[in-house]
C-alpha cells in the first residue's frame, strides 16, 4: 500500500478515480524559482485528454489543472505543489452492469481480491484517466529540463499493429491524431482503424520515447540506475508490457564487438546503448521503446465470471479507446520527464564542489 | 545518491566493490519464525559463482556467505541479516592498465564524470560481482515464499545468440552450464561458444523468469505495480536493457480480443498478461523474459579515450564472461523473488480481514 | 525536498498556502473496508477551526473537508484518498506590510534563504493552516484504530504558562475552549488570557496525549521505533520544541530501581515508560508530553531586519492566536493517530503467523 | 519492519546482535571525494566503548571498525561504504538465566510480543551495542561537515542523576569520564556514582548536544523539519525518554516577547530558538537536549512474568552501565551529525542556480 507516489527528490503522488468527482496530484520537490508557462501545463494535458479524434475514447473532458499551491507569482516556491482536475463527463449509469462482474483482460478481478472491495465504475483508480494528473506533473518536469539543461523530452507511435513507422520526422508528430512521425503512413493507420472500429475490437502499439541533452552523470547504482526507474516509470502506465533502452531485445544477438559504443574526442560514434552505461545516463540521447497491450474494454463477447464464481459472457459497453497506446505517447514523456528531473535533483544531491572539477571531457561526451 | 537499495519492507541494501576485502548486504524486514536452510542459500551462491564452466570468466571465488545477524538458533528473529562474502581471488594488478582510460561500453565513463573518482579495479562498484549479495538475499525470500505458498521462482536461458531454447524441460535446466532447458540445443550453444571465444568476443542473451502459484492480490496501485517492480528489479541487474511481461512486444501486433484472457470458473484460459492485471498479480504464473547485452570486455581491440580526452585503442584483459547473460539466470531468480517478497509484505499490511489474535500473554500484559 | 509526507505505510503528504485558494492532502494506504464516519472528521476540523472562541485567532474559515477519492459508497476502497479545503477568509492585504521584512521569530527568515523565494502572505507554508489537513487524516487513522483496537488518541491542555491542569478529568476537556481537564483552573486560564491580550503578547503551552488500549507490538527496531516516529510527528507541528515519552525529562534524576516498571500475571504495576519499552509498544498506555512555543505574532514591537539586511520595527497586525497551544490538541491527536496507524500497519506486514485465508474465489482464478 | 535505517539522502543502515559475531552496517549516500581520517573515526569508537572506565559496562571491547567499501586510496568514491565490527567479548553463558523471562523495563517482553522469537543474550538486537555503528557513521558526517562548512557538532553530560553542570568548559569535555564540562562537579559525580555502584542501582542523565557554524537553510517543510529529524534521530537512541530543541519544555512558561530572537544586521541577539526557525536551519547554534533513562539492568531484585505469565523476581547479572547516560556523549553527537548531513544534502538537491544568489544578509546571519 501507500503506492501512489513516484521518484524521491521530485515525487508525484496522485489519487482519484474515473467517475469520482475529481482527480489530482502533489508534486513535492519542485525546485524554487522555475517560472511556470501554464499555458504549457494545459497543452500537454489537451494533447493526451480524451474526445479529442475519432480515435480515442469519446468521452469529453475539459481537462483544466488548477494549480493550487506552491507557485506564488507564476514562479514555483520550493513548496508542494497541489495540482486539481474536475471529472466533469463522468456517466456511471454505464458502468452498472458491470458492478458484480469482471472484464476479461482488466483490473477488475485483482483489485476485487485485493481490496475486496472495488469501485466499479470505469475502472475505478484502474482507469487511464489517473494519467492525466502524471502528465501534468511531467510537463513542469519538462519545463525545468529544457529551461536549465536544454533537455528535450519527446515521444512517439512507431508502431500501431501492423503498421510501422519507417521515417522519423519530429515536425510530423504533432501534426496528425497519431502522434506518428511517419507522414506515409498516415493513411494505413487510418485505414486500419476505421476497420478495428468496425470489427469492435482493438490493438496494441509501440510507443518510443527520446530524451536529447540530458548531462552526463545522472542515475544511482547500483539499484536506482536510470534505466532501472525508466522501466518502472514506464511499466507503471496502464497496458504497458514491455521495457527497452536503447538497443533493447536486439542485443540477445549482438556481439561485444558490434554493440559497445566507441568513445571519440568528439564524442560516441553510436548509440547501441540508450544513453546510459552502468545505470548513469552517458549524454548521449536516452532512448526508451515500450509496448501497449490493446484495451480489453471491446464490444466483442468475452467469457468472464461474476463475484460468486458463475460463468457470464462480456460485452464492454461505454466509451473506450480503440488503441491506448496512441494516447501513451504524452503519458510516456511525462514519466521520462519525472524520472529524469528526479534523477538530477538526486545528482545535485551529491554534487562534492571540492573535488567535481568537471573536466573538459565532459563537453565532449554529449555526442550520440 | 543513496541508491544501494532495494524494496520497501523487504529490503536489501549492498555494498562492495570487485576488488576490495569483501562485498556484502542487509537483508531487512525477514518476517520472524523461518527456518532458513543456509545450504540452499549457499547452492543459488554456487549456481551463480564464477569460475564453474569454461563458458564464464576464470576467476574463481569461493563465494561462501556468511550470516552475521538476524539469525538465532537458525531462526529467523525479524531483525536485520547481515550478509558477508569476502572477495578471495581478486587480482588488481590485471587493471592498472584501465586506470586513466574508458573501457567502451562499459561505466567507466559515467562513473568517472559522476563521482569525479573511480574504482578502476575490476569495473569497481559496477561490477558484476555485486551480484552475488543479491542471489544470497534472493534464496532467503525464495525459501519464505516457497514455505509459506509454494511459490516456485525458476529462470532459465531462453536464447543465446543465434541459438533460442525451443523446449521448456524445467529438469534440464539444472543439468548444463548454460541452464537451458532444451536439451537439444546444448550442442549449438557449446559450438557458437567456442567460437565466440576464438574470436575473442562475446554476445548477448535471452532469461525467462516464471513464478509459479503466486497469490491473487500482490501489487500495489498505481505507481508501485507488481510488474513496474518487476521491471526496476530487472533493469537494476548489469547488462539488461530490455524487460517484458506475459507477451511483452508481442502485444503491438495482438487485437484485444486475442490478448484478454477469458476467465472461467477453473481458472484463465491463458496467460497473455503473464500473471499480472492492473499490476497486481492474478494467480496465474507470472512471466518475465529479460536481455542481456553482450559484456564490451572482449580481446577485440576498440575505439575509446582517456580521462584527458585523448583517442586510445582498448583491449580488455582480465577474465571475463563472454556471455554474461548465463550467469544472471540465479540473478532473475533473486531479483523477482525479492519483488515479490517485497509485495507479499505490503499487500500483508493493509489486510483487514483478518483479525489479530495476539496471543494470551498480550492480555496481561495491559496494565499501566 | 519532498518533505511533505510523513508515515510510510499510512501515508498524509499534504499542499496548500495559508492564502492560497485551498490547502490539502492525499491518505495513501489506508486500509479497505473502513465505514467512514464524515462526521467525526468533520467534527475534528471543528474542534480544530479557527474563530470558534475568543481565545483564538478571529479568521473564520469553514473548514470543510472535501473527499473526492479513495472512498466508495462511504467504505474505503484502499485507494488513495484525496482531501480538499477550500480557504475562504483569507485577507491578502492584511500582509503586504511584512513582504520585505522577517517577523523575529517566524519562518520568514529561514523559508528566505532556503528557497530565495517565499509567499509571505500568511506565512505562506509556514502557517499552521497547513495542520487542517493532518486533522482529517488523523480522524481517518483515529476511526480505524477505535473500530478495530479500540484504540482511544485523546489529547489536552496540561499547562498554559503559569496555569497547570492538576485534575485529569477526560469529560472535562471538551467542554471547555482550553481543552482543559481541570474545571477549577478555568478562571484562572481566562483571566490570564484575558491581561495577556490586554498586553498585546502570547504564551506557550504543554499538551499531553494518550492512547489506550495500544496492542503490544507496535514499533521498529531499531530507528524506526514508536517513541522516535512519534517524536518525529510531534515535532513536525508548528511551534513545538519539546517532547517527551513516559516519564519524559524526570528520568535525569531517577533510578532504574524507580523507573522499570514491573511485570505481573496481571500487568504492569506502573508506568513510567510511556507504554514504549525499546521502541516497541507494551500495551501500557502511550503517555506523550509536548511543549509549544508562544507565538512570535505579537501587537509588542520587535526588532528585525528586511531582506535588505537593514534594520526594522516589526509589530505583527493581522489576526492571531495568542496561545497557539489551546488548538494544537486535535493536531496532537491527529499525529499520534497517524503513527500509530503507521506502525500497526508495519507490524501486520511481518505477521508470519496468521495464515493468509484468501477467499474461495481466489482458488478458482489460479488457471493458466 | 524494514526500520533498520535512518536519513534519506545519507543513510545509515545497522546489523547486528550484542552477542552475534559482529555488528555493522551500510553509509549509503557519502559523496565522493571526502579524504577520511580514519583515525578520526576510530577515536569517536573509543570514546563511546565499553570498558574505558569504571562508570560504564566492564565488557571489554576493541570495537575497530574495517570499511570494506566505498573508499579508494583514502577516498571516498560516491559508493556504499560497508562497515564491519566484529564483536570479541560476547560472553552467552551470562545470559542463559533470562531465556524464559522478561526482564522488567527491558525490550525483552516488547521483541517476544513483536516477533515471537527473541535473541535473548544480551538484549540481542534491542542492545546499545548497536550504536557503535552509529558512532562510526557519524563520525564520517562530522568529518564532511566539518571540513566542508567548519561545522563542529559536540556534546557533554548537563545533568546526571542530582549533580547539574552550571560551567559550559569545552576544553574539560574530554579530559574526564564523565564527559562533564564542569571541573568543579567531577567530585560529586565521582561519589554519587560510587554510591550507586554500591547500591547496585543506576541512574538518568541529560546530554546536550549542540553544532556550529550550520548554515542558514537546511531542513525541508512541513515533516521533514530539521527539528523534527533530529527528535527522530535522538529519539532513536536507547534509553532515550524526551527531547528539547532551544529552549525546550520552558517555552511554556515563557512569552512571545521574550521567546522570540530579535534579528539585527549584525545577527541574532539570542538563541531561544535554538538553531531553528519553522523546521529550518537559522544559522544559529543548533541546540539539542535529552534525557536518558537509568538503565534496568541493575542487582536490586525487580518482580517480573516468564514467557508463561507466571510471577518471576528478577536480578540483572552480566556487565552493566550504571549511567547509560554517559556513554551516550559520542553517540549523540553522531547522531546530530547524520541528520545534519542527510539535510544538508537533501538541500543541496534543490539548489537552483538561477536563483540562489545567496544575498549577504545570510552571512550576517550567522550569530549564535
Amino acid at each position: 500500500m501507500a503506492g501512489n507516489s513516484i521518484g524521491d527528490l521530485f515525487r508525484l503522488t496522485t489519487f482519484g478515480e474515473s467517475h469520482g468527482p475529481a482527480i489530482g496530484g502533489i508534486v513535492d520537490g519542485c525546485p524554487p524559482g522555475l517560472v511556470l508557462d501554464l499555458e504549457a501545463i494545459q497543452h500537454d494535458l489537451d494533447r493526451r485528454k480524451p474526445g479529442t479524434s475519432r480515435y480515442t475514447t469519446q468521452r469529453r473532458e475539459d481537462d483544466v489543472v488548477k494549480i493550487l499551491s506552491g507557485v506564488f507569482e507564476g514562479v514555483t516556491t520550493g513548496c508542494s505543489i497541489g495540482l486539481l482536475i474536475e471529472n466533469t463527463d463522468q456517466r456511471s449509469q454505464d458502468y452498472s452492469a458491470i458492478k458484480d462482474v469482471f472484464r476479461p483482460g482488466h483490473a477488475d478481478y485483482t483489485y476485487w481480491h485485493k481490496h475486496g472491495i472495488r469501485d466499479y465504475r470505469g475502472g475505478g483508480r484502474s482507469s487511464a484517466r489517473e494519467t492525466a494528473v502524471r502528465v501534468a506533473a511531467g510537463a513542469i518536469a519538462k519545463q525545468y529540463l529544457k529551461q536549465r539543461f536544454g533537455v528535450e523530452v519527446r515521444a512517439y507511435l512507431a508502431q500501431l499493429g501492423p503498421v510501422t513507422a519507417e521515417k522519423l520526422d519530429w515536425d510530423q508528430v504533432e501534426k496528425n491524431d497519431f502522434f506518428c512521425p511517419d507522414v506515409d503512413k498516415l493513411e494505413a493507420l487510418d485505414a486500419f482503424m476505421r476497420d478495428l472500429k468496425k470489427a469492435g475490437d482493438s490493438v496494441g502499439a509501440r510507443i518510443n520515447v527520446v530524451a536529447s541533452n540530458v548531462p552526463v552523470g545522472w542515475g544511482e547504482p547500483v539499484f536506482d540506475r536510470l534505466d532501472a526507474d525508466i522501466a518502472h516509470a514506464m511499466m507503471s502506465i496502464n497496458a504497458v508490457k514491455a521495457v527497452e533502452i536503447g538497443d533493447g531485445f536486439a542485443v540477445v544477438e549482438q556481439q561485444g564487438s558490434t554493440h559497445r559504443d566507441a568513445l571519440t574526442p568528439t564524442g560516441f560514434t553510436a548509440n547501441h546503448a540508450g544513453g546510459i552505461l552502468g545505470g548513469i545516463s552517458s549524454g548521449q540521447d536516452i532512448r526508451v521503446s515500450i509496448a501497449l497491450k490493446p484495451t480489453s474494454s471491446i464490444s466483442i463477447p468475452g467469457a468472464s465470471i461474476n463475484t460468486s464464481g458463475e460463468p457470464v459472457e462480456m460485452i464492454t459497453k461505454g466509451r473506450h479507446d480503440p488503441c491506448v497506446g496512441i494516447r501513451a505517447v504524452p503519458i510516456a514523456e511525462a514519466m521520462l520527464a519525472i524520472v529524469l528531473m528526479d534523477h538530477f535533483l538526486r545528482h545535485q544531491a551529491q554534487n562534492h564542489q571540492v573535488s567535481v572539477t568537471t573536466p573538459d571531457i565532459a563537453r565532449i561526451g554529449r555526442g550520440g
